[in-house]
């Protein structure tokens, strides 16, 4: 079964910063963790092509979304935000990575502001699987030793999750979850800090085999796991007047 | 210690459905429900006020915030939907009561839709408690049998709650999750289901007993019950940089 | 990929009552409902056989254990009941049906007494779905109408579950939480109610789509659905002294 | 409201390891925390007691019981345990300390091994409240750091619980969910790891903060925070045949 990926960030073509570690923008760097899997599909789309590169059937088209921002949270436009946040309550998966944790499609989820307690530059962050029977996890070394990265702290202002699978140290003695899922209607919702733009990170392989189960993850439980097919149509709480018990219809 | 509530309700005076029901108004009815209790004092606000009642201090005054509305969700102001919003973030409680679900400061905080699947008028609901160590489900009969109310129907979308407390059954044989609560920064949120108006739900001895207990746990678990005071004051969660490790400043 | 299923049960070939809805053995129709999946190998073992059957190898070589019992709890060995413990927390899945809730191996993995707070013969039984997106719910009726079962009336001692997935009604206006998830170790249990004896419920075809969803779901998120092997294997929770950081080995 | 704690541990009065860091006895020092809290009614009991000190009506009239053991796990009655697990279940609160993560009654109470990774000593413990609105949290510096402790790595084979307080990252870089909350029957559950007894982490003034926060927090939500009692006495579930609707008689 193919699962059609998007991979969104705010990144231009020309963000100087940003070509210093990835040349090939950063949309490229995540869509090349995902490109080896043959299920998966991948595109990708930016904030500066017109409605973001998410307009007409694109979000229709899309079984999982990847969201990165960082500086430009308040440039996506509010109707895009509403749309994204329509299609996860439909079925579609969102992979929300770093600094995504304010932006507006994953606050919108959450009914959190997805602040951080602080932050500090070059540190080392040691990522640890807490839930080890977790899709997300599945061959992810522990813990994961990323040499450079940048810190964040709790407390974190999310909602609990649903499951919580990561959880980083750092070398300054910080803690924070790092890997952490929601279900929000019938579409599911991964977080995973790792990644800010300095570093390197979506080059190491552990990474990128966390982003790949991700990706597989927030499709959701569909094909051959089981013996039927999950609801993955119409949106089924259309509310509407009933006259006589609901199954007896 | 004195508790600040505000109920607030999409309710103008001269709706004569609801006065059929409540000639007192319904923000006056649910008010009624919490005044008895000394600590608890209680003030009303209303949608067709200035800013809905919510202006100025309002919000800042309240400890917890009851919401109620039904026909008129979409009347209500973005701005005050996220004063609402940032206020639970910032410690206040919210109880919304039936088609709360759908209003938008509802929808804000869980990130859901809040839809039901199904409704019928004139039905027997029966509220049992499956969580009997709640401090909401106090003194409250196991189960409640309201003799007639308006049938809600699951599916329900809105996120787990963290905590699961009632549960009904009506006549024609549908379930519903009639009392949740969900923890948002932090602030506490109770969703609370019966109170159709068309019926005297909340003139109900037992569920006015539901409705203290909401106010009182949503004020959060300040007080006498542990040795030192929780965190209410100021967000702690107000990003900065840090140069060094965040514990030692 | 193959899953070893066993499904046991406390009930002798020779047991009257049960003949006379199950000629075939309560074990034989749990496992006819399983049987027409392929990729589910079904083997059963009773209460009355050496070691209740789940001696030598057999639970090393069972994936998910379905347990059904209901008169004869105290006479199950404790050494069969810790053994089972073990494997589920090694990986092994458990569904657990009806009364079971009060079976030794779901008391030891959940904690609690499993007791419910009443019960009815000859109720009709009404099971919605309020987690639609779960696999076990995959392809079921919403609802399914059983007839004619046995009431089990809330509060129901379990721990709150990680997945709510199924709840009931009955014609007396009863609900219980008829469809439950947790997760321990590096198993999965699923709680099923409907299956009383006394009632052909396992005949149904609603009833054995959820056996047979339960079944997959229970053995874990191994194989096509993700690029990597989840852990299975070893139990990773072995203590041991560590000289050094545990990621510096 | 009078809370009736009783300090429970391993240790005999002529440990001589313990005794070099904690002369009045481990029970002595973790009672002397909570001693200075007027409400708080501190007995002990000891392993080497008669019935280890929890016979006659001790158990019954105990509102938390705080337990500490390390290397005697195996040594403690199965009918102690039995019955503290019973109390649990009808409203006694519970709080285990350090190693008892592998004691017989966590074990009982949760269903899991209580296992961890990987120990190493002499480590320093960053101690991070993740949930600032927990009751167990108030007061408690933001972190707490502990010069000297013993190391605990994850994973950590618990249930996922009901509500993560507190995480600990140590020198080596490890994580830990050093503070985690459970609800089983009518009572409470607190873990919290700090506490080697080769270390004075009980004499320091944060930690003595965390305990005496977690008995007020077990004890359970009685009292002035609400307008009616919770329900604490007998327990409900008890399972007897209804002839009619269960909200009927």
């Amino acid at each position: 079964m193919a699962i059609s990926v998007t991979v969104w960030t705010e990144c231009g073509p020309d963000d100087a910063e940003i070509a210093a570690v990835y040349p090939e923008g950063m949309h490229n760097a995540i869509a090349g963790a995902l490109a080896p899997h043959g299920e998966l599909r991948v595109r990708t789309a930016t904030m500066d092509e017109e409605e973001h590169g998410l307009g007409g059937t694109a979000l229709d088209e899309t079984d999982v979304l990847f969201w990165w921002g960082h500086q430009r949270h308040g440039e996506v436009d509010d109707g895009v935000v509403a749309r994204v946040q329509a299609r996860v309550l439909g079925g579609m998966g969102l992979v929300a990575l770093h600094s995504s944790a304010e932006s507006k499609v994953f606050r919108a989820l959450t009914g959190t502001s997805g602040r951080i307690s602080g932050w500090r530059h070059g540190d080392r962050e040691v990522v640890w699987t807490v839930d080890v029977t977790h899709p997300v996890a599945a061959g992810v070394p522990r813990p994961m030793v990323i040499g450079e990265q940048e810190m964040y702290a709790e407390p974190f202002d999310v909602p609990a999750p649903d499951e919580l699978v990561f959880v980083s140290s750092f070398a300054g003695g910080e803690v924070f979850r790092s890997g952490m899922a929601w279900r929000r209607g019938l579409g599911r919702v991964f977080y995973f800090s790792p990644g800010h733009e300095g570093y390197p990170v979506y080059r190491r392989e552990d990474v990128r085999t966390v982003l790949a189960n991700a990706a597989f993850w927030a499709a959701g439980p569909a094909g051959p796991a089981g013996p039927a097919e999950p609801v993955r149509g119409p949106v089924p709480w259309t509310s509407r007047p009933r006259e006589r018990g609901w199954y007896e219809r």
